[in-house]
């Protein structure tokens, strides 16, 4: 399959970027942090090309940064400098943070089991260089899209599961991504991964559903949906914790819908929603752009 | 209050419609309705201007027409023409059918509680000539919108409302309502009405809710949705049943936010939703666009 | 590439099809067309499953219907149909006419240049059963996608096009797609069909185009859209006739920006709503969804 | 016509405010910017609640900030900060700068024709508490609104235009505006305002037009929209400069349409989102929200 870029292209794009950091911040607030970052920064020799700030709930609350910097030489630099600001700086105000070199993309493992929309929307955004991560895999409970993702020179990795081997396949599952991949996207898998396997990737796995307003509970929520005879369907991805489906939401979107469609066409729109909102959410996460606090996201997009 | 739409202007909008009908049909479906109602209208002098035909699954399903005809002297000729009409093809069809004179306006009883911004809405587009329909009277549990309402020219009945004098109130209700409205708008009524209320205007009564992906169940919806992150909320409009907030769907719609929301942000946001959403479904159903079939609406819009 | 829809599925969506025909109409308004119509189908077996109907300005305007209809044994009686249907009924009403079996798909010569963002969609879609046609070919005056669509069992002509040469590639162009295709889809085909071409193919090449509120004019216009600021951008889709981007539209979309979008940012949105938007538009031209009357589509959708 | 919110509420509101700032800064980028300002906040005893920073361009590029501070006893410090901030920070970064109390509200001059839905909206969200400014009067050119807008409390001045007294019609505008507003809204004022007038209010001139994709020349736009059929019409608000329709943009949004809607309902959609599209742009500009740079606006919303 052809690629819309090229190696040549994607080095070119590296070069431009790997000067280019992402730091992202979390800490109670109080006066003075942001000078005290800005002034690390700067006497490092770091130049701030893009700044997000928010502030939740003033009294008492919570401050949150998204800093875009460049810093020559930062991959040799860039060891010392986080030694150094978490002694001069993130200690003094508590900060749980992190600095993420661009050029160092992340590597997704992405899950799926039947249904292919979202594995091939993030095939066609990854391939068209609109989403910035390498797909280190795929794994799937079944081997239908095999050759599919093959054909993108991209592992495939065939891991059943049944009620009675799913802690069995979930170590499969854990020993075949390693150290090769730092987030799990899981693009219309079935399974519900245990807590255990959650654990090991906390606010690094990704899930999308649809959603309806209002809610259906139960099996078939598109023959309900249609029952009721709802106007507007849409899709949700969140970062998955314990709670099913009640982990932290990165994205939402909607379309119109009508009488006219049946329960087919609400659940092709449907795959239409989720595609698009998953690959939002995963573009976000790729570029560092959200930081989770208790359970909701700060999206700076 | 200065009047966008004067009374002459009214009186020949009316003009222009005092021969125009609209015609609303569902049954089940088999071969022949339309042709069937088309040669009737035709046959009786009728002009057909408009018709939206939809068959809900058609391996025994149900079919919904709405039409709308012109036809000389309307005014004196509909009585007969109806009788006509259940004899020659209603009662083969198995048919629930009306018809509607344009000219003959919904006459509207607007509820309402300490929350403005629908009434308003309302009222704006009303006033605008953007509301097909005349507004009647507006009931209220507080005596808070009286001038507002009373300057609009519109009757204002304060109808006190406690859980010991919710029976009597409703009666009182039903009184002053009478024989002077036909459709029933909850516009932000903060009361539940009782089924012995609900039964009087089958598909009449009109109501308004947010609406949020996933819901929330409890009593502070907006702060859950703040406390989850939720990146869009919405409204729902209806026409209320017996199954609070379960009844038929008529219109929703969202409007995205986001982490720099905050709760009154949400509510604000939230307000203007649901004036639009309600405003819409109440022009929806004022112009016959809407036919109800179980706990679904086709909306001919 | 595995099929989502693999030829048995589709052979039994094809029987389900096989005897639902699609009838659209236009002509001047009068009195009794659709008794006419639809006393014509029933007499001769037909069973209406769905119908639209629309009259642009009552007074002396046009009347359009979009009629589906089953009919045992489709195939074989449709040209006496047909013949009879001219006779009967067309003729009296000056009706400008077609029906068209659901089975029998619409062929698509998919034109494109360099960039393979929409030719992807289109293909995404047709493979997961989404779009109810088939691709005959894809054209290019570019090598580039040959392993592309070859990968689909699709037959590429690479056809070279210079000022020089166009009237030839031209001609190359209908020569190769003969009787193989009806419907011309340039999915960002960067060239400009001649006059001669296009008449070939009446309400039967569909375009998409970036758009603007405003419109920019000139060769850069996501530079110009960033220059000022816009904080919408979208996507037309038409139909082309001899007027550069000026034919029926059939539909549009658009997504919010801010100015936090460079333009190559822009750039991407703009890809992403031209791609949703052509699959929508070329979606409802397969389905015969879609009369066209002077310069402006009426789509029943 | 009751308020929602009292005028006890009002100075709840204000309270909570009055030690609030708002700071927009604007000057072309380099290393330190962030550092030295929020260091000279913090020295200065000011707490930072809310910052958003863009950099259009980061090679060479420019630099903007809106900052959110509380400060104690802000009224009677604020004077000394702004030498101060001058004299240390302001003239080593060439910065285009200024700081807004949040208790000072802007205070709005809306100009209006004969339409009034623009008018009414903001009227109606003043009345609500959710438009934070001060309405200081409303001119007009015609005399029909003086009830209406009187009925608020809000002064009306009838000053009428021709082409031979617009001269004078503008020294008597600029007259009663005086230093009662320094900020113009034209609701749908479709007086072209003089250069010279527009020269007295830099990005002060809030104006709201309707939008299309494409756009259409000439005199009835509706028409021309209707006649080609789109499927989306939208609105736009913009600063008024020099160019006509050609200023910075604020805020733009749209709605679908279809065939059936006529000139009259395109019309009347155009409506609606321009009084949602105008009262967001001013909502924005009131709360300091907007810089504008060259041609463009930067939103932090």
């Amino acid at each position: 399959m052809n690629r819309v870029v090229t190696n040549a292209q994607r080095k070119k794009l590296t070069q431009q970027n790997e000067n280019r950091a992402r730091m992202l911040i979390s800490c109670p607030d109080q006066p003075g942090i942001v000078a005290a970052v800005s002034r690390f920064l700067h006497e490092h020799g770091a130049n701030i090309v893009q700044s997000d700030q928010y502030t939740m709930d003033p009294a008492g609350g919570m401050f949150f940064i998204r800093i875009e910097f460049d810093l020559n030489d930062l991959e040799r630099r860039l060891e010392p400098l986080e030694v150094d600001f978490q002694e001069v700086v993130a200690e003094k105000f508590q900060m749980n943070w992190s600095i993420h070199c661009a050029s160092r993309k992340k590597r997704l493992a992405i899950f799926v089991s039947k249904e292919d929309h979202c594995l091939l929307e993030l095939l066609w955004q990854w391939q068209a260089g609109d989403l910035d991560a390498e797909i280190a895999m795929v794994i799937s409970n079944h081997p239908d899209m095999r050759e599919l993702v093959e054909s993108f020179d991209i592992p495939y990795h065939h891991i059943p599961v049944t009620a009675d081997t799913k802690p069995e396949a979930e170590r499969k599952q854990l020993e075949v991504i390693g150290d090769q991949a730092d987030t799990i996207v899981l693009a219309r898998y079935m399974q519900i991964l245990s807590p255990v396997f959650i654990e090991q990737y906390p606010n690094r796995v990704i899930n999308i559903h649809h959603s309806f307003l209002p809610a259906f509970v139960g099996g078939k929520p598109y023959a309900q949906a249609y029952e009721r005879g709802v106007k507007i369907i849409g899709a949700t991805a969140h970062y998955v914790t314990e709670e099913l489906d009640g982990g932290p939401i990165i994205e939402q979107d909607v379309q119109r819908v009508s009488h006219r469609d049946d329960v087919e066409s609400l659940k092709r729109i449907g795959r239409h929603i989720e595609r698009i909102v998953l690959a939002r959410a995963v573009s976000w996460h790729v570029e560092d752009r959200i930081l989770v606090h208790q359970n909701k996201t700060v999206v700076f997009n």
